[in-house]
């Protein structure tokens, strides 16, 4: 039955706030609907017996023993020298070797960044590897790419993110020659950090559809389809992000437990307040793509639940599909 | 009458989206609720239209005309050059030579921030001025510095911010010893870009009471009195915050209004979500202020309306009051 299948997804069974449990319980879930061979890496002892108590039939998956484990303050440079086996570098060791193949964790980042560097290299012409990520953002949906992999930049690697950014865009959401925009702190092209500006003007001569420069708000009001920033920037606006969702979601439900009347109506609008929440919901995405090694690799969130990695695993399925990394090498060498 | 009036505050009545209207709206109504004298800087002729038409009384004001027109892409060397007949300059300039004042403007935050450099000069010591602003989380509120000054900065500016930002805390806030914490992309102390982790020793060997690297999301958890980060990082989040937030009401909106039934239930609940809307309302705070240059300087957003004017002027006279300035003097040159 195995060969049938066209793909392999190798997952990190280990990694994020809920492994094995949902890790496991989302790869099943994938399983079903999407045609794919599951390899999952990490403790096998821990993986059967969590599959035998949930009654959770594994049998068709490929368990790869790794004996390491990762903690979350574990610096890359240690893993890549003393953890070997554990389930992250054996994960895209596998994913460096095997065809058709992709490696996906919501484990430490900043260990799969290191391990996917180290086995799968970086796409030749490739200055730097970065995390591109979907903001879901109600009714639309904005790319940002550095999701946090480089802190500190030099001009020509945004221009690498925008076009690395942009084949996700066209690959995974059918997004055609999108609307990229480079986060600034004013729209005029001569403002912002100098890394900032001529970063710009590397921009303004490629051959994307570049729109200029957008400022924090823009982004949510859905003025670009991909977004470009340094990593560290990035991060703040997806933590950011975060964090406003949770604010704003609790003060929606303090207003609706106000008093008496107000629960009543609560009771009439739950079902559209969830509606409304899951429109921001990252886990509808799953996991971002560690753009421009030389494989596919997937990051989830580490507090992805099932539905996040199912999510993830369809998104990892369509980035070989579509060719991902032949694509980045083409526009990058030419 | 006027000399009983020990603060004057100066206001570039040109300068905003509603100005004058709204600006000299503002400062009537603060002139009745505070004891400063207010100084307007703009075109006479326009202003004094404007109160008759909408019968304000401005009889008590001082009015200083102003010929020169800043528009919102002049730079700022060309209004420090060109320009010294401008609201903002000549504002400024009165800040220099008269005690107990303060400048407030709406207009070009880059014209501002160079007119201010120019004529009221840094405070010894200081390397950059930055702009502290508050960000209101519904119960809680948190300053971030830089919001927008600085975008190619040096660890020792970072150190200087948060010792600006702590005292602006607890002279306007009077929150006693602030718990201030550097934005980063992790929590661990090797985190983050070089100038992050370099400016991370400088602050933790300060005498304030330094909390550590905080993320995105640790800003809207309010693990922090005071945020410090550079003025990109700064600007990208004030205006994402704005963004986001824009976009949730209208969430909350669509939601409200999905049908027959829903309205109903908006009809009951809309005092509550106004007031909910009001605790993330930046107008209640009205103004930022402009730190380490050696006079008052408020910068108001630039689509302040009256209500946002007037909370601005008693942030400069709280500032006045508590003599930021002077205690900013101390701090540094110890």
């Amino acid at each position: 039955m195995d060969n049938q299948k066209k793909y392999s997804i190798i997952i990190d069974a280990m990694g994020g706030d809920y492994a094995p449990g949902e890790i496991i319980k989302g790869a099943v879930r994938a399983a079903k609907k999407i045609n794919v061979k599951i390899i999952l890496a990490g403790n096998k002892e821990k993986i059967n017996r969590f599959a035998s108590l949930n009654e959770l039939d594994i049998s068709d998956f490929e368990l790869i023993n790794s004996t390491d484990e990762i903690k979350m303050d574990d610096s890359p440079s240690n893993v890549i020298k003393h953890k070997k086996n554990s389930s992250i570098y054996i994960g895209t060791n596998i994913v460096s070797k095997l065809s058709n193949s992709a490696f996906l964790s919501a484990g430490n980042t900043g260990a799969v960044m290191a391990c996917s560097l180290f086995n799968l290299k970086r796409i030749e012409g490739i200055l730097r590897p970065a995390i591109a990520i979907v903001i879901p953002l109600a009714e639309k949906k904005v790319v940002l790419i550095d999701g946090g992999a480089n802190v500190d930049i030099k001009p020509i690697y945004l221009k690498q993110f925008a076009i690395m950014g942009k084949i996700y865009c066209e690959s995974i959401f059918g997004v055609n020659n999108p609307r990229i925009g480079l986060i600034n702190v004013g729209i005029e092209n001569k403002k912002g950090s100098e890394v900032v500006v001529k970063g710009y003007n590397l921009l303004e001569e490629s051959n994307i559809n570049f729109i200029g420069n957008i400022e924090g708000r823009d982004i949510f009001e859905g003025k670009a389809d991909l977004v470009v920033c340094d990593g560290f920037v990035g991060n703040v606006i997806l933590k950011s992000f975060e964090g406003m969702s949770k604010l704003f979601f609790t003060e929606i439900k303090n207003v609706l437990t106000t008093n008496i009347i107000t629960k009543l109506y609560a009771i009439g609008l739950k079902k559209y307040f969830i509606n409304m929440k899951k429109k921001f919901d990252y886990e509808e995405y799953g996991g971002a793509l560690l753009l421009g090694v030389d494989g596919i690799v997937i990051i989830s969130h580490g507090s992805s639940k099932s539905k996040a990695i199912t999510n993830a695993i369809k998104i990892a399925a369509d980035s070989i599909e579509r060719n991902i990394v032949k694509r980045i090498k083409e526009e990058i060498i030419g």
